[in-house]
């Protein structure tokens, strides 16, 4: 199969498509489509604003017009999903979403998923998100770590406050799962799944994976 | 009042401008906010995609942001509402989106809003805003009238198009409201009122009355 | 225009009249309608039941049959709408309550709205009244300030309760809007909004707004 | 045991009000509770909009005030519950609503349920009412009869139309139980359901049985 | 009347169905049908886990298939309502479940109903049904009192520990009902109502109530 | 990678085993899980009720009981998801049922899924399982092709049903996306969406597909 599945992180933080790139390492098999992690270097540093994230999709659907023919199919590898309903109309291919297939996969590992934001002011962009897919119902609660990307760079603070706020979500919400909701922090999964005891969706896996299946199947 | 309520087309169709203008002119009086219709100069001839609802949302904020100072509110007049949430972060002054405000106000006059498209595939782009919104249990349906922007010139035979689909609303998807599902077509509404039988929400009229009220109240 | 938007505060008491009366005067504009409030002489001193909103329709009918030729649009004036539908039947004029257009405008303000009730036992009658408009799903929570009728004529002490009230929603409850479930307090809006850092809907504002527009556009 | 379950038919029509008293014969047994069928002399000759239903409150509670001591419970017959919280609110004894049971019993003979308004206009009434129940998404559909109250004495004609919306709610709306949306009719219940199949819950039923429950229980 | 409603036991626990016996005493009356409770030799010591659920339909149904002539009616007394579906595609008889019936009980006696669990790990399988009844968003929440059977040999500490989950229902959750999520507790409802002082509802009497009325009635 | 992805037909007939393996063919690569289609011998012909669906939960858990050591996960392959619940208690494996995944899946490529049904009485089911799933909002409708298993071994009959009902999904209920409601029938899907113009979800691929993300990633 000489087709690749893009994942496009439409930030221009290179440490963010690396931590993506790591994360969809164990997809990547013999007979399986190519997985390819992408940046967008026409994107902000970090998509953090409804404005960041509607910013980016022209420059996200002129890329993946350049890489129509060699896509098997593309994975937007960021929480707010943007461009994907765009995408979806460009190309022929398929077109995941992170948030989407995170939560989607949420949905067949407990009954009420929890959601760790980075920042506060991108709850209520998820919960439209969550209401337009017709999922509300489902979540469990959604709370931010609340850290900047300066911040996030400290691995060890970064993960005691993501276990904080899942401790949260299991204990005060009766989250029984919880979906990381960023692109880039596949890293703290497993430690983060330890330490809340919950399972933990790391949301561009879920969604390469289903692009996968998606990809094999030959499904349009 | 020095400061106006800018309403803008995101297009760059400047008939659709000017039947937005018309359609405010009611709302402009003594006392009260200017009220300004504006184009987008930058949009496309028409938001016919989700593309092209979200290409359109950086030159948007760009002009808002010029705007800025003189503005009382700003009214996004096109019913897929694009860059809502982006510049309601950027702005400091109210702004409403023409869907939102179709359907809340239809929420006020009847138990069951139905929705008249022009393409038939803005639908799901509208089904997604209603579930963010959180009131797809009060929709009844919505259907498209299925003409291009070509067609739309021809007056009379949008009439037509427009009567049958509100009509069928009414009558096999028992809606007791109609919200005309696009910016511009003001001059329609009273006949398609008076031919269905039903109330018929104009959108961009209901926004700028939201607007209007949000501006004179000095509510944030 | 002649005609007068009608505010009915459909309770006997004249300071709530005096606080609604106040709450609009900004609405009050050269080219707009006139806009009274009137007190339901026929009310009881305070609508802090089910059976007080119910027992309010008929009188509250009655008035507004009288005042049908010369009215532009109503507005009941109490969180319990009572009489909403009931005098939207009767009356040809926009009907308008305050309770519903207090909500509806926090969806254009925020994704979750609380609201702050002045007594505990009206929150189900209010629950009710959110399920039957279809959406409870916006809801982030409701709570009361528990002060008596004569224990609101304290301004401090019930500004103070109306801030704890609202930080609890905004910190417990994840608000982002909060909603007055009252009349004639719209005094403590600007005050209450400052405190809790949220914006804050004065729900006969609100409603008189919406009014105001349907009463320029002539939509019926 | 010598308090009675109170069934009042808030209209005045004593035809329904014998309607009723048939309707609940077969639950009238040695050990139970008496069951009483009353008329609401002050209420309209039927209930037929929500001012009417409404209006029945005051006269209801007065009724329901004096019959207290001797009650065991009350069931108010009418498919719009008039009343039902309030007299929830006044009455120490359980208070049913025939609509509010009606649905309830339904939802335990099948999955979609429909309703039989008599009335078209009662349609939104029945809406808000099962929204504010929250049981909505059970819904199949409500269609109505269009009979006046005068076509009603008719019984041939009304069994007629009775069955082609019965017949329309379960092929076109696959409704799978029906509920009949009106009192007073319970003659008709049997035939309604061999004529079209499903299992057809009559309201009053419904609530006297769930009342009989509760007193013999002795709950509150 | 010679048949008899059948409240069936599905473990084989039978303390818990003396427990049933008790509970629905007061609904057996002269002139109505005889009430047996059963144990279902075959089932587990107590339904603990889906699999425990799943587990005891089959014997479930034999039993009731060798009661069908018998039987007026069958109740099926475990909160996870086992086999409830396919008891009812199986007899001709009225089937009912307690936790379909003690939830649709309660939304006839509050707003927001509460409920508590014996075992945390009931609350899954316990939303999942709420969920397919479509009235989840009637649900305050549900706690489990976290004790195992044989714990629940305590009387004293289970009232203690039921008393302290219904008060945090009250309190965090804003219930106003509770229903008790398991079957043969009934001893504990008066003591528990009174403690609490929120209307609590044991779901075998509400089931076994409603499936009087259905026998009385005759309906299938 | 030693161990399988058991793909468990609950159904003895081993025909729809044969169209299971068939189903996943492509799925199977080099570097991949093995999948291995098996038939619950202890199993029914085929699961056509509630009854059926429940009674092969014990048999389900006692073949997965002895793959448990050889299992990387387990799929269940009956668009009822018998036992879904109870083998995810019983396994540490992924446990992944196709009605699940099948809609989880239509849920990433269009607004509206339809779903096609072996018979009709499957339906009530199965809308109970979208109920538990809370994704009820996104569901069109589903209707049955009404053909017993005799009847559905004529292929092109067969086919011919499917494509009639989904063209009645997509045209009368406004499906943009449809799932086939049974395991075993992949042969037609391309077939079917080639004639009714829209995606079709096989949901054992779409299952499977998920598996095995979710055993490459080794997430429990």
């Amino acid at each position: 199969m000489s087709r690749s599945i893009y994942v496009v992180n439409p930030n221009s933080n290179k440490a963010v498509t690396a931590g993506i790139d790591e994360a969809v390492e164990r997809l990547r098999i013999d007979g399986g489509p190519a997985i390819e992690a992408l940046t967008l270097e026409d994107g902000p540093p970090g998509i953090q604003s409804q404005r960041d994230a509607d910013g980016v999709v022209a420059p996200l659907l002129r890329l993946a017009s350049t890489l129509e023919d060699e896509a098997a199919a593309f994975v937007i590898a960021c929480f707010s999903d943007p461009g994907l309903h765009a995408l979806r109309e460009q190309s022929a291919r398929p077109v995941l979403g992170i948030a989407e297939c995170g939560v989607l996969t949420a949905l067949t590992m407990g009954q009420r998923f929890g959601v760790i934001a980075i920042l506060p002011n991108s709850i209520p962009r998820h919960l439209r998100a969550f209401g337009a897919m017709g999922v509300s119902g489902r979540l469990a609660g959604e709370l931010a770590v609340g850290l900047t990307i300066a911040e996030l760079a400290d691995d060890r603070n970064t993960l005691l406050r993501l276990v904080q706020v899942g401790r949260r979500l299991r204990d005060d919400y009766h989250a029984d799962t919880i979906v990381m909701g960023c692109a880039g922090m596949a890293r703290f999964r497993r430690r983060l799944e330890d330490a809340v005891g919950l399972p933990v969706i790391e949301p561009t896996q879920a969604a390469v994976g289903m692009a996968m299946a998606r990809v094999l199947l030959g499904s349009g």
